[in-house]
């Protein structure tokens, strides 16, 4: 089980430098409803933005088309070659979905296939794309499959060659059986889920930032 | 996410048989200590009684020498021969076990790789001793894990060979964060784990008297 | 891990009534490419088709249109309608996915976020429409992932009311590594898989046999 | 699905000190009896032998005595206070495992049950005892299930405060079916496997050795 743990602050590297964050919202709703899944994504960028100079984006995937398959573009109209355009930009990605049934969302595992044509990328080129980036998981879910999801997801990251920091997650379950309707206002006043946050934004920008100076160089 | 169902009786083949029903609970406390998980398998096991005639016995499996291996009796004092012996005389199985970090206890998972005798067994006879009989599972877990446990057993179960009825399982998991102090009080407070308990009871129940009348008989 | 079981005839009730199977195929690929999934549920069902008589369809997803959401029906040109009408005329209901980084297929988690819609109805009835349908599982993937995508399967086909036989999936994995050109061929050739069909398509075949002439009824 | 990745060297860090290395090796198996995943940890850590100086020591936890709890120590004869000296000691951490039935072992689950106590020490002294510590994962099966155990110890181990560097883990499983008796043999000439060991040798010593020069330090 998760134990509320405590937040410091920590020595920052190239606390001056901008760091560019993107996060994947994996939420089942359209742009105009609320989100939970984004409202916590924000918590943590903002929290970030306390620790040196961050520009960011959140893309709702729900809004995006997608089209099945494993290509790097998938017929006219495909969404997903600006998608990867924006991570191989990024420094930090934040992968956030919601909870189905103990599973990540439709979307958010449709952009894990998709996610196929950087894997072959590096295949090809013997250089990932994504080696010195950082990535981070937001959940939300009703009462229960927050780990579930996040191992799931994390085992794909780090094949992806992505680096995953200490606490690299912040997520909110709530009891089984209770109203949906409370859900978001029991979320913002969960000391578990606000201090997971904090160290999620503090543990990403310092490997972030650490990675900028010190990059894994493939010879 | 699970919401909390409606519960109704149902026609119940049988039910004048006695149904003998084994738990195993694979909490990490010793029979002094309250389980949280052991409290719930007992809230099943007397619902079951309502349907028709219950003998019973929840093994606490903290309690006994099961030694690591893969064998039917892994040296002396190994205590699972005498176990998988009231296995084989059960008509209901529940396994019944808290979740750590997002897995089945170490003791359950003992008790899946244990099993591995019965699998053996059934491939040199033939015949699975674990046809016709038809398991349940409890689980009870701080804040998360639930779903996954669950379906971390159902898939041993079946390939064991159990039956594994409709709602086959009677969970609690409490908002992430919360004092583990108000953690029973809560559960048995819970309509939604009530209501699992009760369906998981009559539908134990039902599909167990009616295997008793119409077995799965291999020629 | 599996090992290969022996295949053995059963005592067939209601052997001269119609099992209507309808098979929901969530692979990636479209119509005029071969599914490995496709292929080894066609299997199943035509092993079934030797324990008495069967009317089948298979739905292949990714020519369908599912909308993201968990309405019953999201907006006009929704396919999803359509297919519930089948599931709830089904005896069993075969859900067949690929495997991708661990999980079932987009398409497939489509389907289960889709399914909300009925647990929904449940709620509001007190009747599940799938009580007395009997639900099997048949996974392909490259080398991992079949156990661990059959549980996250299983635990929600649990609590939307389906029974699970014993051995209620068949699957194929490869060793880690190997070319995905030989995959059809080694799966065609694998006996363990080959097993598992057949024990399949007999115990889905006897449940839902059963539960035709004595079906779990609410009060 | 994981392929075959290519390898190359990168620069390396503080190449000239010392790197302690611990693997936990949650083969049921006893010390006389060769083990799959010690065989596969003992590879990478030759790995990184090559990339720089390298204390090792790998513990058979079969052969240790770790009672179930959640303690510190669990009586007298509790192995485990020892091994966590080894764990603060260590720069490296291999957590090596077999898979049953799509689990880590129960030797591997009594492990992160016991690491409980590290965690409440890290709830009251507010510094983690295990960041700028780096981890690694090996897992031997014999058909299915790497992936997910893998990424159900990712999800412990981050919230532990390891790091966890891109390719973190180096995998065995065959084809289901196939003979056990040719498993170690298959293993051993797997170039995926290989390539996996190598790219996790040199990611686990880059992170471990960036960190001893720039370690996260909490104000």
């Amino acid at each position: 089980m998760y134990k509320t743990k405590p937040v410091h602050s920590c020595h920052m590297p190239a606390a001056d430098q901008t760091l560019r964050v993107l996060a994947l919202n994996g939420s089942l709703k359209h742009r105009d409803t609320i989100s939970n899944t984004e409202e916590l994504a924000t918590v943590v960028i903002d929290d970030m933005r306390k620790l040196g100079p961050v520009e960011s984006e959140i893309i709702r995937l729900a809004d995006k088309a997608i089209p099945v398959g494993l290509a790097y573009r998938e017929g006219d109209g495909d969404d997903w070659p600006e998608i990867v355009a924006k991570i191989r930009a990024a420094d930090v990605v934040l992968f956030a979905t919601p909870i189905w049934w103990g599973g990540r969302s439709s979307l958010m595992q449709r952009v894990i296939e998709r996610l196929d044509s950087l894997d072959e990328e590096y295949i090809a080129s013997g250089r990932s794309a994504l080696y010195n980036k950082v990535a981070g998981v937001v959940i939300t879910g009703s009462e229960d499959g927050a780990q579930a999801v996040l191992g799931s997801i994390m085992e794909v990251l780090t094949f992806m060659c992505f680096t995953l920091p200490p606490e690299c997650c912040a997520y909110w379950v709530g009891e089984v059986g209770k109203p949906v309707a409370d859900e978001a206002a029991s979320r913002r006043m969960n000391a578990a889920t606000r201090h997971m946050a904090m160290n999620l934004a503090r543990n990403v920008s310092f490997y972030a930032r650490l990675l900028k100076l010190h990059p894994l160089t493939i010879d």
